[in-house]
């Protein structure tokens, strides 16, 4: 794991060898790995091959990690709502384009976004980060309820369930979704997004 | 928590207050709270209200503990490939059984579920389990496979991502699905079905 960081580009700070991204990178992997809660800064530095105070060095604590891999997620998922394709066209659309654009968050800040998914609640600033990423989903289920008003979305389903379902679905891809596999990342978003709005069922067409 | 001990109907085994399903129950709910690993027989203990000779009296080890709780998902989802729905009808309808089945056990014993589905592979009951989950999947693939043979499923989504895609919707229930919500059992597989076959899409039917 220390090759990634052997590896890493020049320096944004200090210490030659590494950088902040490489140690936010290193600690969200050894967080998912082991939890949040059961990672300790020795645990940290040992699987980063350095010492506790090269760590420091970057961050002042492990919250501040935590806070700092967290916006790796949350930033671009609240980023979403800021494009013109978010505000313009029917509700079915611009919920299209939600779900695009967090498929695609999902895919490349996969490690980020599985943190997200995984936290528990248990600090203030795992409560901050659950509460911004509540209110992210509240778009999405804002446009299911939309959509359903305008005719585009079938209403036998409620709207509550049609966006845990939806949700559901493309959260999954954190946990099978590889770079390196047989289907590439513009594959999977277009799979899914068929799927959850035309079905799996083959109508001849 | 030793609420749900202290209420439970009369004992199968030895101890007044305790039987084996109760302590797994309780066991299960702490395990996926802390982790497997993370979770010691003491702590087990703690949360049992009861001492640690007092679950060695139900099982032998924390390793049967997770063995037989595992077998509370694995079991229930091996024995829908023995219904005879699992063997007759096209192939579509013999995927729509298997997923409607594993719904079902999802809903039903989704405490269990969730352990399975988090497991990490650390130890040999957990590679076993592992790979009884493997060889259940594997009918459900060999189905979507024959299914777009058959023309009834689109072919313009490869098999394989299919199948993640059909897993990725159906295992998020155990994250959000509450039996006491607005929502029944029975709602959440025909919705899931619906719009995993069907689509969200609204097409004037």
């Amino acid at each position: 794991m220390t090759a990634s960081i052997a590896n890493s580009s020049p320096t944004k700070r200090g210490r030659p060898g590494y950088d902040q991204d490489s140690v936010l990178s290193i600690a969200v992997e050894v967080f998912n790995k082991h939890g949040y809660d059961a990672t300790s800064m020795g645990k940290l530095a040992e699987n980063l091959g350095i010492s506790k105070s090269a760590i420091y060095h970057h961050v002042p604590s492990k919250g501040d990690l935590l806070r700092l891999a967290l916006d790796e997620a949350l930033v671009p998922l609240e980023a979403i709502a800021e494009d013109e394709r978010a505000v313009t066209g029917t509700a079915e659309e611009r919920l299209k384009f939600f779900l695009r654009s967090t498929i695609r968050v999902l895919v490349k800040r996969q490690q980020y976004v599985t943190l997200l998914l995984r936290l528990r609640g248990n600090t203030e600033i795992e409560r901050d980060a659950l509460e911004r990423r509540r209110a992210v989903d509240r778009r999405v289920s804002d446009l299911v309820v939309e959509a359903q008003h305008e005719g585009s979305l079938r209403s036998d389903i409620d709207p509550r369930t049609t966006t845990r379902l939806l949700f559901g679905t493309i959260n999954s891809l954190v946990e099978w979704f590889r770079e390196d596999g047989n289907v590439t990342a513009e594959q999977v978003e277009e799979h899914a997004i068929t799927m959850m709005f035309d079905g799996l069922h083959h109508n001849g067409k």
